[in-house]
Protein backbone atom coordinates (compact mmCIF):
# COMPACT_ATOMS: atom_id res chain seq x y z
CA UNK A 1 0.00 0.00 0.00
CA UNK A 2 2.90 2.35 -0.71
CA UNK A 3 1.87 5.78 -1.90
CA UNK A 4 -1.81 4.48 -1.16
CA UNK A 5 -2.28 4.50 2.25
CA UNK A 6 -1.56 7.80 4.43
CA UNK A 7 -2.89 9.68 7.43
CA UNK A 8 -6.36 10.11 5.44
CA UNK A 9 -7.26 6.35 4.22
CA UNK A 10 -6.20 5.28 7.75
CA UNK A 11 -8.02 7.53 9.60
CA UNK A 12 -11.06 6.86 7.70
CA UNK A 13 -10.53 2.77 7.87
CA UNK A 14 -10.47 3.31 11.47
CA UNK A 15 -12.91 5.19 12.02
CA UNK A 16 -15.12 3.35 9.97
CA UNK A 17 -14.56 0.28 11.96
CA UNK A 18 -11.57 -1.25 10.37
CA UNK A 19 -8.13 -1.28 11.38
CA UNK A 20 -6.54 1.69 8.99
CA UNK A 21 -2.71 0.91 8.28
CA UNK A 22 -0.58 3.72 6.67
CA UNK A 23 2.02 2.53 4.79
CA UNK A 24 5.59 3.69 5.49
CA UNK A 25 7.36 2.01 2.96
CA UNK A 26 7.12 4.90 0.86
CA UNK A 27 7.64 7.89 3.30
CA UNK A 28 11.17 9.60 4.81
CA UNK A 29 11.41 9.23 8.46
CA UNK A 30 9.62 13.32 8.22
CA UNK A 31 6.99 12.38 6.03
CA UNK A 32 5.78 9.30 8.53
CA UNK A 33 5.92 11.34 11.08
CA UNK A 34 3.53 13.57 10.23
CA UNK A 35 1.27 10.91 8.81
CA UNK A 36 1.45 9.48 12.59
CA UNK A 37 0.47 12.86 13.85
CA UNK A 38 -2.37 14.30 11.59
CA UNK A 39 -4.33 9.88 11.92
CA UNK A 40 -4.12 10.60 15.50
CA UNK A 41 -5.77 13.89 15.20
CA UNK A 42 -8.28 12.32 12.41
CA UNK A 43 -9.48 9.60 14.54
CA UNK A 44 -9.46 8.42 18.59
CA UNK A 45 -9.45 4.71 16.78
CA UNK A 46 -6.56 2.67 17.18
CA UNK A 47 -4.45 1.87 13.65
CA UNK A 48 -1.25 0.70 12.65
CA UNK A 49 1.80 1.11 10.64
CA UNK A 50 3.23 -1.32 7.98
CA UNK A 51 7.12 -1.23 8.29
CA UNK A 52 9.06 -2.84 4.62
CA UNK A 53 11.68 -4.08 7.04
CA UNK A 54 14.10 -3.67 4.23
CA UNK A 55 13.22 0.05 4.40
CA UNK A 56 16.69 1.86 4.56
CA UNK A 57 16.12 4.35 7.70
CA UNK A 58 14.32 1.69 9.76
CA UNK A 59 15.54 2.73 12.53
CA UNK A 60 14.11 6.25 12.37
CA UNK A 61 10.79 4.89 11.56
CA UNK A 62 11.23 2.46 14.66
CA UNK A 63 11.90 5.14 16.54
CA UNK A 64 8.94 8.07 15.25
CA UNK A 65 6.51 4.39 16.06
CA UNK A 66 7.89 4.21 19.62
CA UNK A 67 7.81 8.20 20.58
CA UNK A 68 4.19 8.38 18.98
CA UNK A 69 2.95 5.47 20.64
CA UNK A 70 1.74 3.51 17.34
CA UNK A 71 -0.20 0.71 18.90
CA UNK A 72 0.14 -2.26 16.01
CA UNK A 73 2.97 -2.82 13.97
CA UNK A 74 2.66 -4.35 10.60
CA UNK A 75 6.07 -5.97 9.54
CA UNK A 76 7.01 -7.17 6.32
CA UNK A 77 9.87 -7.84 3.75
CA UNK A 78 12.26 -9.11 5.91
CA UNK A 79 13.18 -11.15 9.30
CA UNK A 80 10.66 -11.03 12.37
CA UNK A 81 13.44 -11.47 14.75
CA UNK A 82 14.88 -8.07 13.79
CA UNK A 83 12.58 -5.33 15.46
CA UNK A 84 9.92 -7.36 17.34
CA UNK A 85 11.11 -7.79 20.93
CA UNK A 86 11.90 -4.19 21.07
CA UNK A 87 8.93 -2.56 19.31
CA UNK A 88 6.78 -4.94 22.54
CA UNK A 89 8.73 -4.13 25.04
CA UNK A 90 7.14 -0.47 24.17
CA UNK A 91 4.19 -2.15 24.68
CA UNK A 92 3.27 -2.43 20.91
CA UNK A 93 1.31 -5.40 18.92
CA UNK A 94 3.56 -7.03 16.34
CA UNK A 95 2.36 -8.91 13.43
CA UNK A 96 4.52 -10.31 10.38
CA UNK A 97 3.36 -10.29 7.16
CA UNK A 98 4.65 -13.91 5.65
CA UNK A 99 3.74 -15.71 1.97
CA UNK A 100 4.40 -19.21 4.30
CA UNK A 101 4.36 -21.41 6.77
CA UNK A 102 8.34 -21.60 7.23
CA UNK A 103 8.52 -17.56 8.13
CA UNK A 104 5.10 -17.84 9.96
CA UNK A 105 7.16 -20.32 12.57
CA UNK A 106 9.80 -17.56 12.68
CA UNK A 107 7.37 -14.96 13.22
CA UNK A 108 5.79 -16.84 16.30
CA UNK A 109 9.33 -17.77 17.74
CA UNK A 110 10.08 -14.14 17.37
CA UNK A 111 7.47 -13.37 19.54
CA UNK A 112 5.10 -12.01 16.80
CA UNK A 113 1.22 -11.48 18.34
CA UNK A 114 0.17 -12.88 14.94
CA UNK A 115 0.47 -12.96 10.95
CA UNK A 116 -0.84 -11.79 8.04
CA UNK A 117 -0.49 -14.97 5.87
CA UNK A 118 -0.35 -12.90 2.09
CA UNK A 119 -1.10 -15.23 -0.89
CA UNK A 120 -0.08 -15.10 -4.36
CA UNK A 121 -2.79 -13.24 -5.78
CA UNK A 122 -1.75 -10.24 -3.85
CA UNK A 123 -0.41 -7.11 -5.09
CA UNK A 124 3.13 -5.89 -5.03
CA UNK A 125 5.82 -7.69 -3.47
CA UNK A 126 5.14 -11.69 -2.76
CA UNK A 127 6.54 -14.18 -1.88
CA UNK A 128 8.85 -16.93 -3.98
CA UNK A 129 6.83 -20.55 -3.28
CA UNK A 130 3.60 -18.67 -5.64
CA UNK A 131 1.48 -20.35 -2.86
CA UNK A 132 -2.27 -19.37 -3.02
CA UNK A 133 -4.44 -17.64 -0.23
CA UNK A 134 -6.58 -20.61 -0.48
CA UNK A 135 -3.41 -23.53 0.13
CA UNK A 136 -1.83 -20.64 2.31
CA UNK A 137 -4.14 -19.93 4.95
CA UNK A 138 -4.57 -23.54 6.14
CA UNK A 139 -1.53 -24.29 6.16
CA UNK A 140 -0.24 -21.32 8.29
CA UNK A 141 -2.97 -22.15 10.30
CA UNK A 142 -1.73 -25.85 10.87
CA UNK A 143 1.61 -24.44 11.41
CA UNK A 144 0.99 -21.76 14.28
CA UNK A 145 -0.72 -20.90 17.57
CA UNK A 146 -0.91 -17.37 17.05
CA UNK A 147 -3.99 -15.58 15.14
CA UNK A 148 -3.45 -15.82 11.47
CA UNK A 149 -5.05 -12.75 9.26
CA UNK A 150 -5.53 -13.64 5.29
CA UNK A 151 -4.84 -11.16 2.36
CA UNK A 152 -4.45 -11.50 -1.26
CA UNK A 153 -7.58 -11.99 -3.01
CA UNK A 154 -10.09 -10.28 -0.76
CA UNK A 155 -12.29 -7.38 -1.79
CA UNK A 156 -15.49 -8.42 -0.89
CA UNK A 157 -17.37 -9.52 2.48
CA UNK A 158 -17.94 -13.07 0.92
CA UNK A 159 -14.38 -13.40 -0.05
CA UNK A 160 -13.65 -12.24 3.73
CA UNK A 161 -15.48 -14.87 5.25
CA UNK A 162 -14.54 -17.76 2.77
CA UNK A 163 -11.02 -17.32 3.44
CA UNK A 164 -12.27 -17.30 7.81
CA UNK A 165 -13.33 -20.41 7.09
CA UNK A 166 -10.16 -21.42 6.37
CA UNK A 167 -8.85 -20.72 9.57
CA UNK A 168 -8.12 -16.66 9.32
CA UNK A 169 -9.65 -14.60 12.63
CA UNK A 170 -9.67 -11.57 10.24
CA UNK A 171 -8.70 -10.37 6.90
CA UNK A 172 -5.87 -7.04 5.44
CA UNK A 173 -7.73 -5.76 2.74
CA UNK A 174 -5.29 -3.37 -0.29
CA UNK A 175 -6.13 -3.63 -3.35
CA UNK A 176 -10.01 -2.36 -2.70
CA UNK A 177 -9.14 0.47 -0.44
CA UNK A 178 -6.31 1.78 -3.43
CA UNK A 179 -9.90 2.21 -5.35
CA UNK A 180 -10.88 4.58 -2.39
CA UNK A 181 -11.70 8.43 -2.14
CA UNK A 182 -9.05 8.85 0.54
CA UNK A 183 -6.22 7.39 -1.18
CA UNK A 184 -3.57 9.07 -2.01
CA UNK A 185 -2.91 6.77 -5.11
CA UNK A 186 -3.46 8.41 -8.49
CA UNK A 187 -6.70 9.45 -9.95
CA UNK A 188 -4.85 8.12 -13.16
CA UNK A 189 -4.33 4.21 -11.34
CA UNK A 190 -7.01 4.19 -9.41
CA UNK A 191 -9.55 4.64 -12.44
CA UNK A 192 -6.74 1.66 -14.15
CA UNK A 193 -7.17 -0.55 -10.87
CA UNK A 194 -11.21 -0.18 -11.48
CA UNK A 195 -10.66 -1.27 -15.12
CA UNK A 196 -8.49 -4.06 -14.64
CA UNK A 197 -9.57 -7.71 -15.52
CA UNK A 198 -8.91 -10.91 -15.32
CA UNK A 199 -5.24 -11.81 -16.47
CA UNK A 200 -4.07 -7.83 -16.28
CA UNK A 201 -1.91 -8.33 -13.36
CA UNK A 202 1.10 -10.60 -13.38
CA UNK A 203 3.36 -11.69 -10.89
CA UNK A 204 6.86 -9.86 -12.51
CA UNK A 205 10.40 -9.32 -11.92
CA UNK A 206 10.81 -13.23 -10.18
CA UNK A 207 14.65 -12.36 -10.91
CA UNK A 208 14.91 -9.51 -8.59
CA UNK A 209 12.12 -9.91 -5.83
CA UNK A 210 8.61 -10.79 -7.29
CA UNK A 211 5.95 -8.04 -7.23
CA UNK A 212 2.46 -8.09 -8.62
CA UNK A 213 2.11 -5.46 -11.58
CA UNK A 214 -0.95 -4.29 -13.59
CA UNK A 215 0.39 -4.96 -16.87
CA UNK A 216 1.63 -1.63 -18.66
CA UNK A 217 4.23 -0.22 -21.22
CA UNK A 218 6.36 -0.26 -18.28
CA UNK A 219 5.81 -4.31 -18.14
CA UNK A 220 6.02 -5.28 -21.52
CA UNK A 221 10.11 -3.93 -21.37
CA UNK A 222 10.71 -5.70 -18.34
CA UNK A 223 8.95 -9.10 -20.45
CA UNK A 224 10.83 -8.44 -23.21
CA UNK A 225 13.97 -7.93 -21.21
CA UNK A 226 13.57 -11.44 -19.74
CA UNK A 227 12.55 -12.76 -23.01
CA UNK A 228 15.71 -12.03 -23.82
CA UNK A 229 17.35 -13.56 -21.31
CA UNK A 230 18.24 -10.12 -18.99
CA UNK A 231 20.67 -10.43 -15.95
CA UNK A 232 19.37 -9.27 -12.59
CA UNK A 233 21.58 -5.84 -13.01
CA UNK A 234 20.33 -4.97 -16.15
CA UNK A 235 16.78 -5.34 -14.99
CA UNK A 236 17.56 -3.16 -11.89
CA UNK A 237 18.95 -0.33 -14.52
CA UNK A 238 15.55 -1.14 -16.42
CA UNK A 239 13.65 -0.53 -12.78
CA UNK A 240 15.60 2.31 -12.08
CA UNK A 241 14.57 4.37 -9.51
CA UNK A 242 11.11 5.88 -8.57
CA UNK A 243 8.85 3.86 -10.81
CA UNK A 244 6.44 2.77 -8.26
CA UNK A 245 5.89 6.58 -7.21
CA UNK A 246 5.97 7.44 -11.25
CA UNK A 247 3.51 5.20 -11.54
CA UNK A 248 0.90 5.04 -8.53
CA UNK A 249 1.39 8.06 -7.18
CA UNK A 250 2.35 10.79 -10.03
CA UNK A 251 -0.47 9.15 -12.11
CA UNK A 252 1.93 7.71 -15.41
CA UNK A 253 -0.22 4.66 -15.78
CA UNK A 254 2.41 3.29 -18.83
CA UNK A 255 5.95 3.77 -17.67
CA UNK A 256 5.62 3.74 -13.96
CA UNK A 257 5.12 0.73 -11.45
CA UNK A 258 1.84 0.08 -10.49
CA UNK A 259 0.84 -2.93 -7.41
CA UNK A 260 -2.35 -3.81 -7.43
CA UNK A 261 -3.58 -7.36 -6.35
CA UNK A 262 -5.68 -9.96 -8.86
CA UNK A 263 -8.66 -8.95 -7.51
CA UNK A 264 -9.06 -5.56 -8.99
CA UNK A 265 -10.78 -7.38 -11.37
CA UNK A 266 -13.69 -7.46 -8.88
CA UNK A 267 -13.44 -4.24 -7.81
CA UNK A 268 -15.73 -1.60 -10.36
CA UNK A 269 -16.11 1.63 -8.35
CA UNK A 270 -13.82 4.70 -6.47
CA UNK A 271 -15.82 4.94 -3.10
CA UNK A 272 -15.48 6.36 0.01
CA UNK A 273 -13.44 4.27 3.01
CA UNK A 274 -15.98 4.17 4.81
CA UNK A 275 -18.34 3.48 2.20
CA UNK A 276 -16.29 0.01 1.78
CA UNK A 277 -15.45 -0.90 5.24
CA UNK A 278 -19.75 -1.27 5.45
CA UNK A 279 -20.11 -2.47 2.31
CA UNK A 280 -17.68 -5.52 3.28
CA UNK A 281 -19.49 -6.13 6.47
CA UNK A 282 -22.80 -6.15 5.71
CA UNK A 283 -21.75 -8.37 3.07
CA UNK A 284 -19.91 -10.60 5.92
CA UNK A 285 -22.54 -10.85 7.68
CA UNK A 286 -25.03 -11.73 5.07
CA UNK A 287 -22.53 -14.35 3.85
CA UNK A 288 -22.11 -15.90 7.56
CA UNK A 289 -25.91 -16.13 7.59
CA UNK A 290 -26.13 -18.01 4.53
CA UNK A 291 -22.60 -19.11 3.48
CA UNK A 292 -24.34 -21.38 0.27
CA UNK A 293 -26.71 -18.90 -1.16
CA UNK A 294 -24.64 -16.39 -3.16
CA UNK A 295 -26.81 -16.47 -6.06
CA UNK B 1 -5.97 -36.59 -13.68
CA UNK B 2 -4.36 -38.62 -16.46
CA UNK B 3 -2.75 -41.66 -15.22
CA UNK B 4 -4.55 -41.52 -11.95
CA UNK B 5 -8.10 -42.20 -12.27
CA UNK B 6 -9.51 -45.22 -14.24
CA UNK B 7 -12.49 -46.94 -13.50
CA UNK B 8 -11.30 -48.09 -9.46
CA UNK B 9 -10.60 -44.91 -8.63
CA UNK B 10 -13.86 -43.26 -10.49
CA UNK B 11 -16.28 -46.00 -9.50
CA UNK B 12 -15.00 -45.94 -5.32
CA UNK B 13 -15.72 -42.38 -5.50
CA UNK B 14 -19.03 -42.54 -6.78
CA UNK B 15 -20.15 -45.47 -4.45
CA UNK B 16 -18.63 -43.27 -1.48
CA UNK B 17 -21.58 -40.37 -2.35
CA UNK B 18 -19.27 -38.87 -4.92
CA UNK B 19 -19.18 -38.36 -8.71
CA UNK B 20 -16.16 -40.36 -9.63
CA UNK B 21 -14.62 -39.51 -13.52
CA UNK B 22 -12.64 -41.19 -15.28
CA UNK B 23 -9.51 -39.10 -16.92
CA UNK B 24 -9.34 -40.15 -20.57
CA UNK B 25 -6.41 -37.91 -21.64
CA UNK B 26 -3.85 -40.37 -21.04
CA UNK B 27 -6.10 -43.78 -22.40
CA UNK B 28 -6.89 -45.41 -25.94
CA UNK B 29 -9.85 -45.46 -27.19
CA UNK B 30 -10.18 -49.46 -26.44
CA UNK B 31 -8.54 -48.58 -22.71
CA UNK B 32 -11.37 -45.70 -22.87
CA UNK B 33 -13.83 -48.49 -23.26
CA UNK B 34 -13.01 -51.12 -21.24
CA UNK B 35 -12.36 -48.76 -18.06
CA UNK B 36 -15.88 -47.62 -19.13
CA UNK B 37 -17.33 -51.17 -18.93
CA UNK B 38 -16.01 -52.26 -15.89
CA UNK B 39 -16.81 -48.88 -14.07
CA UNK B 40 -20.12 -49.43 -14.89
CA UNK B 41 -20.05 -52.75 -13.37
CA UNK B 42 -18.40 -51.47 -10.38
CA UNK B 43 -20.85 -48.54 -9.89
CA UNK B 44 -24.78 -48.34 -10.20
CA UNK B 45 -23.85 -44.82 -9.23
CA UNK B 46 -23.70 -42.13 -11.89
CA UNK B 47 -19.78 -41.26 -13.20
CA UNK B 48 -18.03 -38.94 -15.54
CA UNK B 49 -15.52 -39.04 -17.72
CA UNK B 50 -13.18 -35.94 -18.33
CA UNK B 51 -12.32 -35.26 -21.92
CA UNK B 52 -9.17 -33.03 -23.19
CA UNK B 53 -10.80 -31.44 -26.39
CA UNK B 54 -7.21 -31.57 -27.71
CA UNK B 55 -7.04 -35.58 -27.12
CA UNK B 56 -5.51 -36.49 -30.91
CA UNK B 57 -8.35 -39.76 -30.97
CA UNK B 58 -11.32 -37.72 -29.65
CA UNK B 59 -13.62 -38.65 -32.64
CA UNK B 60 -13.15 -42.14 -31.09
CA UNK B 61 -13.59 -41.18 -27.29
CA UNK B 62 -16.79 -39.41 -28.33
CA UNK B 63 -18.32 -42.35 -29.94
CA UNK B 64 -17.40 -44.37 -26.96
CA UNK B 65 -19.23 -42.34 -24.27
CA UNK B 66 -22.14 -42.11 -26.40
CA UNK B 67 -22.38 -45.80 -27.33
CA UNK B 68 -22.07 -46.53 -23.28
CA UNK B 69 -24.40 -43.98 -22.18
CA UNK B 70 -22.17 -42.22 -19.88
CA UNK B 71 -24.14 -39.82 -18.02
CA UNK B 72 -21.65 -36.68 -17.72
CA UNK B 73 -18.81 -35.09 -19.70
CA UNK B 74 -16.52 -33.21 -18.25
CA UNK B 75 -14.85 -31.54 -20.94
CA UNK B 76 -11.47 -29.21 -21.17
CA UNK B 77 -8.70 -27.92 -22.87
CA UNK B 78 -10.65 -26.51 -25.96
CA UNK B 79 -13.27 -25.01 -27.33
CA UNK B 80 -17.05 -25.97 -25.78
CA UNK B 81 -18.10 -25.56 -28.96
CA UNK B 82 -16.69 -27.93 -30.68
CA UNK B 83 -19.03 -31.07 -29.02
CA UNK B 84 -21.31 -29.75 -26.95
CA UNK B 85 -24.51 -30.02 -28.70
CA UNK B 86 -23.66 -33.38 -30.11
CA UNK B 87 -23.40 -35.03 -26.86
CA UNK B 88 -25.98 -33.14 -25.19
CA UNK B 89 -28.05 -34.63 -27.94
CA UNK B 90 -27.47 -38.10 -26.75
CA UNK B 91 -28.71 -36.58 -23.20
CA UNK B 92 -25.45 -36.63 -21.90
CA UNK B 93 -24.37 -33.59 -18.87
CA UNK B 94 -21.66 -31.54 -20.04
CA UNK B 95 -19.40 -29.38 -17.87
CA UNK B 96 -16.52 -27.58 -19.33
CA UNK B 97 -13.50 -26.85 -17.18
CA UNK B 98 -12.46 -22.99 -17.77
CA UNK B 99 -9.98 -20.96 -15.97
CA UNK B 100 -11.42 -17.36 -16.68
CA UNK B 101 -15.17 -15.36 -17.04
CA UNK B 102 -14.53 -15.24 -20.88
CA UNK B 103 -14.24 -18.94 -21.32
CA UNK B 104 -17.14 -19.32 -18.77
CA UNK B 105 -19.25 -16.97 -20.49
CA UNK B 106 -18.15 -18.85 -24.20
CA UNK B 107 -19.51 -22.33 -22.53
CA UNK B 108 -22.90 -21.03 -21.43
CA UNK B 109 -23.10 -19.67 -24.73
CA UNK B 110 -22.08 -23.38 -26.43
CA UNK B 111 -24.95 -24.62 -24.49
CA UNK B 112 -23.20 -26.43 -21.63
CA UNK B 113 -24.77 -27.49 -18.68
CA UNK B 114 -22.53 -25.72 -15.98
CA UNK B 115 -18.73 -25.11 -15.73
CA UNK B 116 -15.37 -25.80 -13.82
CA UNK B 117 -13.76 -22.57 -12.63
CA UNK B 118 -10.26 -24.04 -11.79
CA UNK B 119 -7.79 -21.90 -10.30
CA UNK B 120 -3.60 -21.29 -10.57
CA UNK B 121 -3.24 -23.40 -7.66
CA UNK B 122 -4.37 -26.59 -9.54
CA UNK B 123 -2.31 -29.21 -10.78
CA UNK B 124 -1.37 -30.29 -14.38
CA UNK B 125 -2.65 -28.01 -17.01
CA UNK B 126 -3.04 -24.05 -16.32
CA UNK B 127 -4.76 -21.09 -17.84
CA UNK B 128 -2.37 -18.14 -18.88
CA UNK B 129 -4.02 -15.33 -16.34
CA UNK B 130 -2.44 -17.28 -13.38
CA UNK B 131 -6.28 -16.58 -11.58
CA UNK B 132 -6.38 -18.23 -7.84
CA UNK B 133 -9.67 -19.92 -7.03
CA UNK B 134 -10.27 -17.45 -4.59
CA UNK B 135 -10.31 -14.58 -7.23
CA UNK B 136 -11.64 -16.54 -10.15
CA UNK B 137 -14.62 -18.40 -8.20
CA UNK B 138 -16.57 -14.84 -7.65
CA UNK B 139 -15.47 -13.56 -11.37
CA UNK B 140 -16.79 -16.99 -13.06
CA UNK B 141 -20.09 -16.27 -10.82
CA UNK B 142 -20.69 -12.97 -11.77
CA UNK B 143 -20.20 -13.80 -15.37
CA UNK B 144 -22.70 -16.83 -15.70
CA UNK B 145 -25.86 -18.10 -14.88
CA UNK B 146 -25.57 -21.74 -14.96
CA UNK B 147 -23.81 -24.14 -12.11
CA UNK B 148 -20.30 -23.10 -10.71
CA UNK B 149 -17.81 -26.01 -9.70
CA UNK B 150 -14.80 -24.72 -8.23
CA UNK B 151 -11.75 -26.35 -8.54
CA UNK B 152 -8.13 -26.00 -7.78
CA UNK B 153 -6.32 -26.08 -4.07
CA UNK B 154 -9.35 -28.09 -2.70
CA UNK B 155 -8.69 -31.35 -0.45
CA UNK B 156 -10.68 -30.58 2.60
CA UNK B 157 -14.26 -29.80 3.61
CA UNK B 158 -13.19 -26.67 4.85
CA UNK B 159 -11.28 -25.50 1.40
CA UNK B 160 -14.90 -27.10 -0.09
CA UNK B 161 -16.77 -24.69 1.88
CA UNK B 162 -14.25 -21.53 1.56
CA UNK B 163 -14.96 -21.85 -2.60
CA UNK B 164 -18.94 -22.56 -1.89
CA UNK B 165 -19.27 -19.86 0.21
CA UNK B 166 -17.81 -18.33 -3.12
CA UNK B 167 -20.66 -18.97 -5.17
CA UNK B 168 -19.56 -22.26 -6.21
CA UNK B 169 -22.40 -24.73 -6.39
CA UNK B 170 -20.02 -27.71 -5.74
CA UNK B 171 -16.00 -28.63 -6.20
CA UNK B 172 -13.78 -30.56 -8.61
CA UNK B 173 -11.19 -32.32 -6.27
CA UNK B 174 -8.04 -33.95 -8.21
CA UNK B 175 -4.96 -33.98 -6.11
CA UNK B 176 -6.23 -35.57 -2.79
CA UNK B 177 -7.57 -38.58 -4.79
CA UNK B 178 -4.28 -38.87 -6.60
CA UNK B 179 -2.97 -40.11 -3.10
CA UNK B 180 -5.69 -42.17 -3.29
CA UNK B 181 -5.21 -46.80 -2.93
CA UNK B 182 -7.31 -46.45 -6.36
CA UNK B 183 -5.63 -44.30 -8.06
CA UNK B 184 -3.40 -45.86 -10.92
CA UNK B 185 -0.45 -43.64 -10.07
CA UNK B 186 2.90 -45.15 -8.80
CA UNK B 187 3.20 -45.49 -5.04
CA UNK B 188 6.56 -43.62 -5.71
CA UNK B 189 4.60 -40.61 -7.05
CA UNK B 190 1.88 -40.96 -4.67
CA UNK B 191 4.05 -41.20 -1.74
CA UNK B 192 5.84 -38.13 -3.43
CA UNK B 193 2.72 -36.19 -3.38
CA UNK B 194 2.44 -37.05 0.66
CA UNK B 195 5.84 -35.86 1.02
CA UNK B 196 5.33 -32.39 -0.95
CA UNK B 197 5.51 -28.74 0.73
CA UNK B 198 4.77 -25.75 -0.03
CA UNK B 199 6.51 -24.27 -3.17
CA UNK B 200 7.32 -27.27 -4.11
CA UNK B 201 5.23 -27.12 -6.99
CA UNK B 202 5.40 -24.87 -9.73
CA UNK B 203 3.39 -23.61 -12.73
CA UNK B 204 6.12 -24.47 -15.52
CA UNK B 205 6.43 -25.11 -19.84
CA UNK B 206 4.69 -21.75 -19.90
CA UNK B 207 5.82 -20.99 -23.54
CA UNK B 208 4.08 -24.27 -24.46
CA UNK B 209 0.93 -25.24 -22.06
CA UNK B 210 1.15 -23.92 -18.63
CA UNK B 211 1.36 -27.23 -16.44
CA UNK B 212 1.92 -27.24 -12.67
CA UNK B 213 4.49 -29.92 -11.99
CA UNK B 214 6.32 -30.96 -8.56
CA UNK B 215 9.73 -30.10 -8.96
CA UNK B 216 12.11 -32.49 -9.69
CA UNK B 217 15.31 -33.38 -11.87
CA UNK B 218 13.21 -33.20 -14.76
CA UNK B 219 11.86 -29.64 -13.93
CA UNK B 220 15.22 -28.56 -13.43
CA UNK B 221 15.99 -29.28 -16.49
CA UNK B 222 13.89 -27.15 -18.02
CA UNK B 223 14.19 -24.66 -15.55
CA UNK B 224 17.71 -24.38 -16.91
CA UNK B 225 16.75 -24.11 -20.34
CA UNK B 226 14.68 -21.58 -19.84
CA UNK B 227 17.29 -19.49 -17.90
CA UNK B 228 19.19 -20.07 -21.52
CA UNK B 229 16.16 -18.88 -22.97
CA UNK B 230 15.34 -22.00 -24.78
CA UNK B 231 12.71 -21.40 -27.24
CA UNK B 232 9.44 -23.18 -27.46
CA UNK B 233 11.21 -26.04 -30.02
CA UNK B 234 13.91 -26.77 -27.87
CA UNK B 235 11.55 -27.11 -25.01
CA UNK B 236 9.12 -29.45 -26.85
CA UNK B 237 12.55 -31.73 -27.61
CA UNK B 238 14.14 -31.58 -24.08
CA UNK B 239 9.51 -32.43 -22.81
CA UNK B 240 9.78 -35.23 -25.25
CA UNK B 241 7.10 -37.46 -25.47
CA UNK B 242 5.76 -39.95 -22.64
CA UNK B 243 7.33 -37.98 -20.31
CA UNK B 244 3.79 -37.69 -17.95
CA UNK B 245 3.31 -41.39 -18.26
CA UNK B 246 6.95 -41.99 -17.00
CA UNK B 247 6.40 -39.95 -14.19
CA UNK B 248 3.40 -40.48 -12.62
CA UNK B 249 2.15 -44.22 -14.14
CA UNK B 250 5.50 -45.66 -14.05
CA UNK B 251 6.76 -44.15 -10.63
CA UNK B 252 10.33 -42.19 -12.54
CA UNK B 253 9.61 -39.20 -10.07
CA UNK B 254 13.30 -37.67 -11.52
CA UNK B 255 13.02 -37.69 -14.91
CA UNK B 256 9.07 -37.72 -15.37
CA UNK B 257 6.77 -35.33 -15.02
CA UNK B 258 4.80 -35.30 -12.06
CA UNK B 259 1.24 -33.05 -12.03
CA UNK B 260 -0.22 -32.15 -8.69
CA UNK B 261 -1.50 -29.40 -7.37
CA UNK B 262 -0.64 -26.70 -4.54
CA UNK B 263 -2.93 -28.25 -2.19
CA UNK B 264 -0.94 -31.47 -2.01
CA UNK B 265 1.09 -29.42 1.00
CA UNK B 266 -1.81 -30.38 2.90
CA UNK B 267 -2.10 -34.02 2.09
CA UNK B 268 -0.74 -36.17 4.50
CA UNK B 269 -1.59 -39.81 4.14
CA UNK B 270 -2.68 -42.00 1.19
CA UNK B 271 -6.35 -43.24 1.91
CA UNK B 272 -9.23 -45.69 0.39
CA UNK B 273 -11.22 -42.73 -1.94
CA UNK B 274 -14.14 -43.71 0.39
CA UNK B 275 -12.25 -42.73 3.43
CA UNK B 276 -11.75 -39.35 1.41
CA UNK B 277 -15.29 -38.88 0.51
CA UNK B 278 -16.52 -39.42 4.00
CA UNK B 279 -13.53 -37.34 5.61
CA UNK B 280 -14.30 -34.54 3.12
CA UNK B 281 -17.93 -34.51 3.70
CA UNK B 282 -17.62 -34.64 7.61
CA UNK B 283 -15.23 -31.83 7.72
CA UNK B 284 -17.84 -29.89 5.17
CA UNK B 285 -20.78 -29.95 7.31
CA UNK B 286 -18.44 -29.56 10.18
CA UNK B 287 -17.18 -26.25 8.70
CA UNK B 288 -20.92 -25.60 7.94
CA UNK B 289 -22.09 -25.62 11.24
CA UNK B 290 -19.02 -23.53 12.72
CA UNK B 291 -17.79 -21.41 9.96
CA UNK B 292 -15.35 -19.57 11.73
CA UNK B 293 -14.12 -22.14 14.61
CA UNK B 294 -11.67 -24.23 13.17
CA UNK B 295 -9.31 -24.14 15.46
Amino acid sequence: MIWASGWRLASAVSNAGGLGIIGSGSMYPDVLKEHIIKCKAATNKPFGVNLPLLYPNIDEHIQTIIEYKVPIVFTSAGNPKAFTSLLKQHGIVVVHVVSSSKFAKKSEEAGCDAVVAEGFEAGGHNGREETTTLVLVPAVCNAVAIPVIAAGGIATGRQMLSTMVLGAEGVQIGSRFVASNEASSHENFKTAVIHTNEGDTVLSLKQLTPVRLLKNRFYNEVKQAEEKCATPDQLNILLGKGRAKKGMFEGDVEEGELEIGQVATLIKTIQPAAAIVKEIWTDFEAALTSPLNRR
